[in-house]
């Protein structure tokens, strides 16, 4: 019996993997001459997000390239509107940046290369020059006093860190040849250490060659997890090479020979293009990815086995080609020209992000930035998803928006004689979690599914009736601050706060209990979601507009808040209040009602499902106005209305409690209708009919059986003067809601046994959908669920991730499966739990009178198969005992 | 009583107004100095579609301006795969172009003004000059030679037509201003008469001066609907003017002064900017679009009574502001450039295209391209929508990719020291009726209703299995050629054509009759759409193509052939086929099956219902493999499968004939099922379970009750070889198909009338949903129109397009309505027809036992209400007579 304490704590059951954000590109620098390199680049060593860039490319003879600083306009500390270029310095043929606050003001000094050469085989004998810039912290001051620090022909890569001494700045600095078109000779590699007054004197820095390394086209530094000395990781014709210095030693550990030299036989390049360090959780090297061939077509990793330690010295690394982007040209170059690891979608491992600048003739997948998602190390497999179309020479990763979701920028690779890319450029890429799409006066949201996405999304779009609308996505088991005095209506999973006012754990969920209503607010500076996740509209306060109540329709006019880096044309949409009689299905009817109408919002999930997860519109009612009662016979959803303002305190919705056929909607009779008024920041439950355990009722055309009911504000205000409601109209799918049947509280992990037939399990604990359920099986851990929005549960086989599921039809004497692909609205999956004094339970499947987890009864079998049997009140159901399961 | 000839041919009854197409941007040129003036260049005489573009900016001091043309890669005369540049000459601060073919070899030569000056304050007092560039016909050919025709300072539109004679090229030319910042001196309108040989003589053109007008802006020609001379509109500071040369004599006609002078006091630029006919029919003028002030912020209109005659000379005409994009500049300019009117909706009424240049600071609404649509010309009602979002300085209207549908191409407005547009380019817009977004690996086509495009538009998308998949819209009562031995499966409306085997009029539907199969080939070389329109998917034979049967699966790679102009990242995504035991919803089953799926394409309608259409998938399945006994209890859809290739002949759907507890799933008893064998091109009926009437049965889950049922291969192949069933399923939401109630053929127009109760009609005829239907009244004409896909009628009043629907609920002695927004499968207006010997007919509502279309019997009444009454096997339903009515 294995003991595993989850008494009460719900065990954090979603283990989905995590769903890559979308980038939404923004145009930095269009119409350049040329591109090779961009940096994120801290301005003030204190950026650790919001950084600028710095973009620039070789240049050519007779037009020296301007290296050039961009502002980043969406550093608060900057003040600048958009991307505003300043021009740092004209150097000939720079090649590498890193920086480092050389001068200790605060300010990080750029350390470039230049004098590079037009090419590899045009080297510049006495070039390759090591300088830096001296940044005195002005971010509008241009041409920046450049100071030498040293020179190698052919210099090529440069990192910035502590590699021999901690108390100076060093830099690891490798050519990539020594003279033109020599691709043999090995080149030095290179430590300048900062000597002592680098700003006013002339001298060089003190360089010391600690070792030499072929055709080196990628250098990283590699800080020690423990504050040690910096290393660096090298990728050239040697391959991927980890160096660094100890005991007064520089040492050197290949990770792996990449490419071999007989995979293209004539070909020069061979070993290692790029190459980067991929962080496992709490291990900074979980694995190394790697471009294969100088600016090869081939992306490769190398993992270790799970069970090796951190870190990447002695350890056995394997290679694997992940993906080969096809032949290579006449020239033995492909289109690959660096690799960054950066965990893009936060659920702490690295993903491997690919730079490629494109090819001739162009080809779409040789154009833009992939990114490699680990899904199983030690095989070797990974996912692959592009995230931009632009050609890219190299990577910029950083939060450039500051919102916590790593972004990246990319420089177009275009150096005249070798390959132009068309439309040069520089483009941002934010990330987002939810995305923004103009239909034709409304918009459509896209948003992740809760169980797969690792960050808070959140999106403002609509300040209307001084409250900003704002559509949020919270991963499961995550606390989300929530300004003073918001509301709070879900559209999927749970929202709970422990409630100031009531004393409460106040929980919401789809829709409260039908026909009745609770209040929005929350009464705490946060709330919290829970296992599912959760995805919902918040209901700010929008302090500087007018606030309620409102006299006239002007007072509620809507803006649209949608942000950067959304579309302009998202962006530009109005969203115009439209007086009913007006709209185009009006058809003659409303005529003269103070009734108004604002679209529209499709929110669905961002995957191949499509799947509608509801719409949003709203809706204004003057004083005395009903909005006509209706019963959505045309078109079918579960509608819940969540109240912004209600201008006389008495309006709410109204439903008939008479049959259909005894109401004239035209004529209503109020006597024959219930009432639920819905005050400001309050929602109302179901309206609709609904059956057995809260299931919706259908009419023969498919849409859920409503009652006739309306929305009617109240008939005078308290001033007498006109006074509009307005409220939002939530659509959703027909959902499961309350039953009559109350449900007892239940939560953790058990095992599940009856006296008569032992413990129930799946057959062989296998997790192939339909696997049998048996009782008088070794005990295994089920978790009891609670089915939000529903007095029903879910029984979820905590190793396989099965539910407890009827096989179809649900009749007497049907037998008991796992599975992963429950029925709609669960219907074969949920089950109505009555907790008895004695601590057991007894379990009923939803929507059936009395059909209820049992065990068919052979005398002789130890091993039974679990069934539905039917309990309608004469015999009592059989009992279950929860064994609690502890760790 | 009135009388229309209409039985039996089906009046065309879908008014709905067009919808505008949707324009996806392509670059053209990016990068550019300056822009100014971009013209659809036919190189050819004859090409009337697929024109070239030329383009160019003012040019600056120091940088004469480069007259480029863009040969149009879609036109398949010029064999070029991209918008390839030829620079045709290099001009000083050149202002306008047109073009004629005046040396008579067939291909067009350029007229263009040039030396004009830098802006109407630095005017050349010797330019303005006139040239043409001779085309020789090598598309190739750069520096075009250039002839001189004559000059006039400030020259800045010009017109090519037959003014005076119609035996030379005459050219219309209109200086803004005679001299620098002389804005009042009104300018000569010169008329130039082409020489005897105009290509080997040095001199002038004859020019002579006409009349003077004052800052014109615009000059349009307006060809002469009856063949006679040209005529020009003029828009400048004396608003719009039609000038024509008539007996002798030039005469002018003022359509509007255009922008008062008062409007903006001290602006020295009121009248008109630009102006443009729109027309209506056959009527070439019914109004003339404007914008004013010279480059100013108004748009409007000029209309004339619905009763005046055709064309522009001494008519009426209302001017009608449209919209004011706001404030001027203290430059007292705004943001539009050039109007034109085009029809791109293909509705026989011109819509006005307004451009506009952007402004300082940027504004999304003033950047791009509006269209003004009219509502109601008397009233001068227009709709606007925005076409595109980059700088426009001008609109060059044509069909560059020669299919039928209106494009457009803009240049940035871009004048070094006025406007300097960012980014300035060269954009071209393509139109499409439908288009294509990727999701992650699906794609999601958005199509207009049929009702409301006026366009056939067809995207081809999979080449698989030797087919190529077509999706395709048609308009109402459209023919639409289909290559021989193509195969149809409609997803909305009707699809019909006359059989050459079968030697019927085949009709196709959303599903043929239940549980029974039909072929989807059409032995015909055309297809026709009905009163609806339709949307299908087209299987056109793909012939050079691997032809079944298929061994292996290699056989069966499916390509992605979707076109130009659809997004790159669309057309570069790839569909493979995943074995379903790899698929992430496999969860275990199905193992080592030979089983493969095809992800995805959704179908939604291009409204802001976003409505799903259908979502469709492919599958293929070796000899002797079993799909899985599945009944769709996860999710609800109506699905229909059509096959492209049977391996073995006999592949089809089996469904359990036995209730769904008799039958199990895993080890399926055959003999308890039904077969439809589904031969290639052949699709199947609906198998899921219906009630009265053909509409879904549903489960509590709302999902549509399937019996269990599967797709299963056929045991052996011809050769006993492996041969893969390759088939496409349709997902459609639920929807009414064919009840088991036959019904009789019945179309045309009627007045309804029962001997004793007289003839029925909305009440007052009014189009108001829910106006009620008496009998009794004069006769009113309604259109019986079949229910595609059932046994059913919808009964349309003509008049206000309202159906004959039934009150909610459906129950004795319910009253009729009249309504345009009929319930979900038009539970209310849906009618089952028995037609009796005598020639009437009785009525009985959809999915009703027997409720007829009744009348309350009132003695002494002779109007009185219309009602469903009980006509349960015993008493006969009433009876009712149908009176033809002819024109
Ligand atoms: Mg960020
Ligand atoms: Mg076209
Ligand atoms: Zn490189
Ligand atoms: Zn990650
Ligand atoms: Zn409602
Ligand atoms: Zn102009
Ligand atoms: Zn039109
Ligand atoms: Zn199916």
């Amino acid at each position: 019996m294995f003991q595993r304490h989850s008494m009460g704590c719900s065990a954090h059951t979603t283990n989905s993997p995590a769903s890559v954000p979308s980038f939404i590109r923004e145009q930095v620098e269009v119409g350049r001459k040329d591109g090779y390199w961009i940096e994120a680049f801290p301005f003030r060593t204190s950026d650790k997000t919001g950084q600028n860039l710095i973009g620039y490319g070789l240049g050519s003879y007779g037009s020296p390239s301007n290296i050039e600083m961009f502002i980043n306009p969406r550093n608060p500390k900057n003040k600048t509107p958009t991307w505003n270029r300043r021009p740092l310095a004209s150097l000939e043929f720079p090649v590498a940046m890193a920086y480092a606050d050389i001068t200790g003001n605060g300010f990080n000094d750029v350390i470039i290369t230049d004098r590079y050469g037009s090419s590899m085989n045009d080297i510049w004998p006495d070039g390759g020059r090591v300088s830096w810039l001296e940044n005195t912290g002005d971010i509008n001051a241009s041409n920046w006093k450049r100071h030498t620090i040293g020179s190698s022909p052919g210099m090529h890569r440069i990192g910035v860190g502590h590699f021999t001494r901690k108390d100076r700045i060093q830099i690891c600095a490798v050519p990539i040849v020594v003279k033109s078109s020599d691709f043999t000779t090995p080149a030095p590699v290179i430590i300048y250490t900062q000597p002592d007054h680098p700003k006013n004197s002339f001298d060089l820095w003190p360089a010391e060659c600690v070792m030499t390394r072929t055709l080196v086209h990628e250098l990283v530094v590699i800080p020690d997890p423990q504050g040690g000395l910096d290393r660096v990781l090298l990728a050239g014709r040697d391959g991927v090479d980890f160096i660094w210095f100890e005991r007064g030693n520089w040492e050197i550990f290949n990770v792996g020979r990449g490419l071999s030299k007989d995979a293209h036989p004539n070909s020069p390049y061979w070993g290692a293009g790029s190459a980067a360090v991929g962080r496992v959780d709490d291990d900074y090297a979980g694995y190394v990815g790697s471009s294969e061939g100088l600016h090869g077509n081939t992306v490769s990793v190398y993992t270790k086995s799970r069970k090796s330690k951190h870190g990447i010295i002695d350890l056995e690394w394997k290679r694997h080609v992940l993906h080969d982007f096809g032949p290579l040209n006449d020239g033995f170059t492909g289109s690959i020209h660096q690799v960054v690891c950066a965990d893009i979608d936060g659920d702490g491992t690295d993903e491997l992000l690919v730079a490629m600048m494109g090819s001739e003739p162009p080809s779409f997948d040789k154009t833009g930035v992939w990114c490699f998602k680990p899904i199983d190390l030690e095989k070797g497999k990974f996912s692959m998803i592009k995230l931009s179309n632009e050609s890219a020479g190299r990577i910029a990763v950083a939060d450039y928006s500051s919102n916590g979701h790593l972004d990246f920028s990319t420089i177009s690779y275009s150096v005249p004689g070798y390959f132009e890319s068309p439309n040069c450029a520089i483009n941002g890429y934010s990330a987002v979690g939810i995305t923004a799409e103009k239909l034709q006066n409304e918009v459509c949201f896209r948003v992740p599914r809760p169980a797969t996405t690792r960050f808070v999304s959140e999106v403002e779009f609509l300040d209307v009736a001084a409250r900003k609308l704002t559509l949020v996505v919270l991963p499961p088991n995550t606390t989300y601050k929530v300004p003073a005095g918001s509301g709070v209506k879900v559209m999927f999973g749970v929202v709970s706060w422990d409630d100031n006012t009531t004393g409460r754990n106040e929980k919401r969920v789809l829709a409260t209990k039908p026909f009745s209503r609770v209040e929005m607010t929350v009464h705490n500076d946060h709330v919290q979601s829970e296992d599912e996740g959760a995805i919902f509209v918040l209901f700010k306060k929008s302090s500087n507009a007018i606030q309620p109540p409102y006299e006239n329709m002007k007072q509620v006019v809507a803006r649209n808040i949608i942000p950067e880096p959304y579309p302009v044309q998202v962006r530009a949409m109005s969203f115009p209040w439209v007086k009913v009689e007006d709209a185009p299905w009006a058809n003659g009817r409303f005529k003269g009602l103070e009734f108004y109408n604002l679209v529209g919002f499709h929110v669905r999930y961002a995957d191949d499902s499509d799947d509608v997860i509801a719409h949003i519109q709203l809706w204004t009612a003057g004083v005395g106005v009903s909005a006509g009662f209706h019963n959505h016979v045309e078109k079918s959803f579960c509608e819940i209305h969540a109240c912004i303002v209600n201008g006389t305190g008495h309006g709410g919705m109204r439903w008939a409690k008479v049959a259909d056929d005894k109401f004239n909607p035209d004529k209503p009779n109020l006597d024959d209708t219930g009432l639920v008024v819905v005050p400001a920041l309050h929602e109302h439950g179901p309206l609709w009919h609904t059956g057995l355990d809260g299931l919706p009722l259908l009419r023969k055309n498919d849409t859920v059986d409503y009652p006739w009911h309306a929305w009617l504000a109240g008939d005078k205000s308290p001033n007498g003067m006109q006074s509009y409601d307005v409220w939002v109209a939530f659509e959703f799918p027909s959902f499961d809601t309350f039953g009559d049947h109350p449900t007892s509280l239940l939560s953790g992990s058990f095992s599940i046994k009856s006296n008569a037939a032992g413990f129930i399990g799946l057959k062989d604990e296998s997790a192939t959908d339909g696997t049998p359920v048996l009782a008088g099986l070794a005990p295994q851990e089920w978790k009891i669920i609670r089915v939000d929005g529903t007095n029903l549960y879910q029984i979820k086989h905590v190793k396989t991730g099965s539910l407890l599921a009827s096989r179809w039809p649900p009749v007497e004497g049907q037998s008991l499966m796992g599975t992963h692909s429950p029925a709609n609205m669960s219907l074969t999956s949920s089950w109505s739990i009555d907790k008895h004094p004695s601590g057991e339970i007894s379990l009923r499947l939803v929507a059936t009178k009395g059909l209820a987890l049992s065990y068919k009864k052979y005398g002789h079998l130890a091993v039974t198969p679990v069934i539905l049997e039917n309990h309608i009140d004469t015999v009592e159901a059989p009992k279950w005992q929860l064994v609690p399961v502890y760790d």
